[in-house]
């Protein structure tokens, strides 16, 4: 089944998320990522929020992010945040945990309230860091996530907020994006560097029971993963999470989800050719993708 | 021996290259690339031509470019021209295989003639093509290089012309530019992609006994490609063809080299983190980096 562009119209008429009706100036929550990761995200919105439109745009023409410089993901992804307002977008979500590591709380701090105080950006790693304590029996937590999330020490930091005894072992992972991109999922090489970075990760911390999938585009590696993890270690994807979170914050304020439309359509926007993201989007997403090119 | 800014100032009279002078207004010669790559051509131009000044730009910002479409690396690689030219450069190297491939024509024949009528833009392909023909016995030759540039076609296209008798084998070796970037070169996982694209390219031609490295990022593996190959095929980086072509160029083009600058240093220039690029670019380069951020 195509999620693109489908008129599921009777949904406007659930009002489980319209406490108080839609506006008529309604528009996408948007949805942004690097490059296609964050579609892994957005199928698990739609899944737990169908009602709504989303808006998804990826920087691919400037992707991958994961080993760039704070600077330079700053000033992309506000680029890209700004893109979203003028298309109207009330709510953002960086999809992308490069982007909310080193870039969401610039963005939230300085600049919302300059350019766009009644609008809403919220990040990946809250969601996730609010809730992964929960996971573990002992408090030993496991991160895997692009060299850029690792150092940035947002996991660390942001777990220690909700789960104060946690401790919290982190492992670079920069091979396994371009094994999901070149589509080599399959094969011995992505064995050996998926094996490489487990064995360091619990090396550094031997009681870890609980592995959060901190990039996006590892939940295409789970099955890999969980065959070379101890059977009573956890494995935890932030897409199911990200999508609780949302639906919850949805609820919490009212005046802001009066401000999502809700046609259950998705639109795919993408900063390089879109036939290359057509076809590895569908992949990500798990229904065909069409997407449509800008520039920013 | 540090490279970077050595006032090498007696090599100013030397007049191996400089047969009427040098102008006032003589510049360094541009090296660009998209990353890091590039720095092994430039490390054989400096080898070949130390008398010169040179400019080195890595685009890391938007690094890589390998899988970017046509529109989106002529954009990208027609500002970092343009930048070259504010800075004086008369002469630009696209050391990149993948902007020598997508963007160097349009460049040479729409925008040279209207922007900047009196400068050269120069690629790596071409002083390539002409002369890979002669490293065969039996005219089979192999290419291996980024999906961009084998996709581009440009290698087939541009060998025939100056050896239309002979075959052409292609392989996209995407996993090959993380494994440098990332510094898995002398891993397991290594090998297996290695070994994978070399298997590849000799199933489509076995009698293939030329094989050239048609990206940048390749000469640092070049030793484990070395291994996995049949001890009688040659094995070509591209850095010493473009360096002897550039030698040639300057000699039959006076008016062009009068313009080239001639103090022996070399200055390095990156869209992202200097500290970044000084780590990566001082292995590529064989010698101390030390870079300036530049917006473009």
């Amino acid at each position: 089944m195509s999620h693109q562009l489908s008129d599921i119209s009777h949904q406007t008429s659930d009002t489980r998320y319209q406490p108080s009706g839609v506006r008529n100036d309604a528009a996408p929550i948007g949805v942004f990522d690097s490059g296609y990761g964050g579609l892994t995200v957005l199928k698990e919105l739609v899944k737990v929020l169908p009602q709504y439109d989303y808006l998804y745009l990826g920087d691919n023409g400037r992707a991958p992010y994961g080993n760039r410089s704070f600077e330079t993901v700053y000033e992309y992804t506000l680029q890209c945040v700004q893109w979203f307002f003028e298309q109207g977008c009330s709510l953002v979500i960086l999809a992308c945990n490069t982007a909310s590591a080193k870039a969401l709380r610039s963005i939230q701090q300085n600049d919302l309230p300059r350019i766009a105080p009644d609008k809403r950006v919220l990040g990946v790693i809250r969601p996730t860091t609010e809730v992964i304590g929960e996971y573990s029996e002992n408090g030993e937590i496991g991160i895997l996530a692009t060299k850029g999330t690792v150092n940035s020490g947002s996991y660390p930091i942001e777990i220690h907020k909700f789960f104060p005894e946690a401790r919290v072992y982190q492992e670079a992972c920069p091979m396994w994006v371009p094994i999901v991109e070149n589509n080599e999922i399959d094969t011995p090489g992505a064995d050996f560097f998926i094996k490489k970075n487990l064995h360091a990760l619990f090396h550094k911390g031997p009681k870890v029971d609980a592995v959060l999938l901190a990039c996006t585009h590892y939940p295409l590696l789970k099955d890999k993963i969980q065959e070379h993890l101890p059977i009573d270690v956890k494995l935890v994807s932030q897409g199911e999470l990200v999508a609780n979170s949302l639906a919850d914050y949805l609820r919490r304020h009212p005046e802001m989800e009066q401000r999502c439309s809700k046609n259950g359509r998705q639109q795919f926007f993408t900063t390089d050719a879109t036939e290359d993201f057509d076809n590895h989007g569908t992949l990500f997403f798990g229904a065909p993708v069409s997407s449509t090119h800008i520039v920013l």
